[in-house]
């Protein structure tokens, strides 16, 4: 089944500590369609502009994503600037040159039309909003945001959320939407919001997944926790969360249907993308590894994770 | 098999968002002791004051705990004040009278000498060194530890870790040990330390479990994430470390052989105990849980964290 996702395709300038990279290619709609690229057809909406060379290009064609739904601008693309210190826990943004992306109005083409998975990036609430209104008869709507949308533009996004089946967002970003410290009441607020389900990323500790009734018929009740791999080194963090989501939503579209199994492995696949993602800079690993690779890494997380056998109790 | 436990037995005086205790039963000793009463016998030495009643000795006496060494000081058990604000991470110590255990000094009863598992809860590390050498040809050493003791009596601590099997600990000790960000350098930075093994508690989020080389001969060379479950209302933190630990340690005490997988399992214990001691002030829900409640949701971890089947992947 085809994904079509819409966001950000980029330029980052990185500086971690295991080194600095200026200008290469990024953004979440980047990150995303790579790693679900491992899993199903993908179709980008998003915009670029004169500075996106067919090497960029080339970045996506390798992996077979479609790339017809990115406009080609007057001017520079996207811009982003940022750089982590030892915990490698937070970027500390030093510059968004939005650049092109200030005037971006999203078109879906004709032919994506018929894409039954949609992921809406992180970017403004307005324009996911304006690509989900174009895809009314999509099977499933997933979604991501920031920070900085819902400290300042939460009438928009609240538009948005409405019309999710599936949130992915982090910590932070659950307490600050719902305004409770507890994580489950937390996720209760936020699904009270729209989505039907919400995952809930942990960086390091991986990820945890809840379910409002609206999800598999109240089926799936009980949260479900997806681990992390303890890496002894990240190199650069940049596009975790987002190939987290590609990995996940890639998975999703994968299988015939969306069922608590289904979506409890996805959440597997996902920490399993952005362990990757975080091995090099920039897109460079999303982009060579192999679907033998992600599956060995599979069977790790599932071992890092599974007892063997049950064993007498209390 | 028997555990013998060294650590505090106090009173503490403890507000939370959900209430106020004022001395009230606690201490790492006694959280442990009851938490693995449930899977083994257990034997307690520590100090306790005049102010420590039948009352307080039936709460050990009903669990079949062995509290025959805890001495009885003359003068007033261990006291500590703390408060936890709205996201109930972390205590503030608001007091901390060391009473009776200001000149506390170890001695273990004769019939104690068979015990096979010995605990060295967060206590001065000079006292656990005392301990572990009149202990001489236990299976097992695990212990615990503070940031007070890694701070400030570093010399001490490290005479600790250099005879331990196991050591239990949390992310910034961990990091303060290791003085590494990185947690899986800071793993074997803690386990070049002595530490065969290593369990690391995230808290909210479960725990993480490092094997060295010279933990089960090398058989088992991966981390092991085992979680915690997302509970709606936490009522009083205090003493969930030691309850995991009790659960942990009580659990392999009650199997024939450490394994990579009775490893595993316990740590799945150990969450199960801390999730349920944080569910009522001090001891009291740790103090009346059943077996059959402890089994039911050693279940749901497994069930909050374990794929149904394999699914077709990448």
């Amino acid at each position: 089944m085809s994904i079509l996702v819409v966001g950000s395709v980029a330029f980052d300038s990185i500086e971690t500590p295991s080194g600095k990279r200026t200008k290469i290619l990024g953004g979440a709609a980047t990150h995303f369609a790579l790693a679900a690229s491992y899993f199903t057809d993908v179709r980008v909406i998003g915009v670029v502009g004169e500075d996106f060379t067919a090497e960029h290009e080339a970045v996506f064609e390798k992996r077979g994503i479609d790339t017809e739904g990115i406009e080609r601008a007057d001017g520079l693309t996207f811009h982003w600037t940022g750089e982590y210190s030892g915990s490698l826990n937070e970027a500390k943004t030093l510059g968004t040159d939005l650049n092109v992306f200030a005037t971006f109005a999203p078109k879906i083409p004709e032919q994506y039309k018929d894409s039954e998975y949609l992921f809406l990036a992180n970017i403004d609430p307005v324009l996911q909003l304006q690509v989900r209104q174009q895809m009314p008869d999509v099977k499933l709507v997933c979604g991501d945001t920031m920070n900085y949308w819902i400290a300042d533009h939460r009438a928009n996004l609240d538009k948005v959320l409405a019309v999710l089946d599936v949130l992915l967002i982090n910590d932070g970003e659950a307490r600050m939407i719902s305004g409770e410290h507890n994580p489950v009441k937390a996720a209760e607020k936020v699904m009270a919001l729209g989505p039907k389900s919400l995952v809930v990323k942990h960086g390091e500790y991986g990820a945890t997944g809840y379910f409002s009734e609206r999800a598999f018929g109240g089926k799936a009740s009980r949260p479900f926790r997806a681990p992390a791999l303890p890496l002894g080194e990240v190199v650069d963090p940049t596009g975790a969360g987002d190939s987290f989501a590609g990995g996940f939503y890639g998975y999703i579209a994968s299988q015939p249907e969306l069922t608590p199994a289904v979506f409890k492995t996805a959440m597997f696949y996902g920490g399993v993308m952005g362990s990757f993602a975080v091995e090099r800079f920039g897109t460079d690993r999303l982009a060579s590894v192999t679907s033998e690779e992600i599956n060995e890494r599979f069977e790790l997380f599932r071992e890092i994770s599974h007892l063997e056998d049950a064993l007498a109790g209390a």
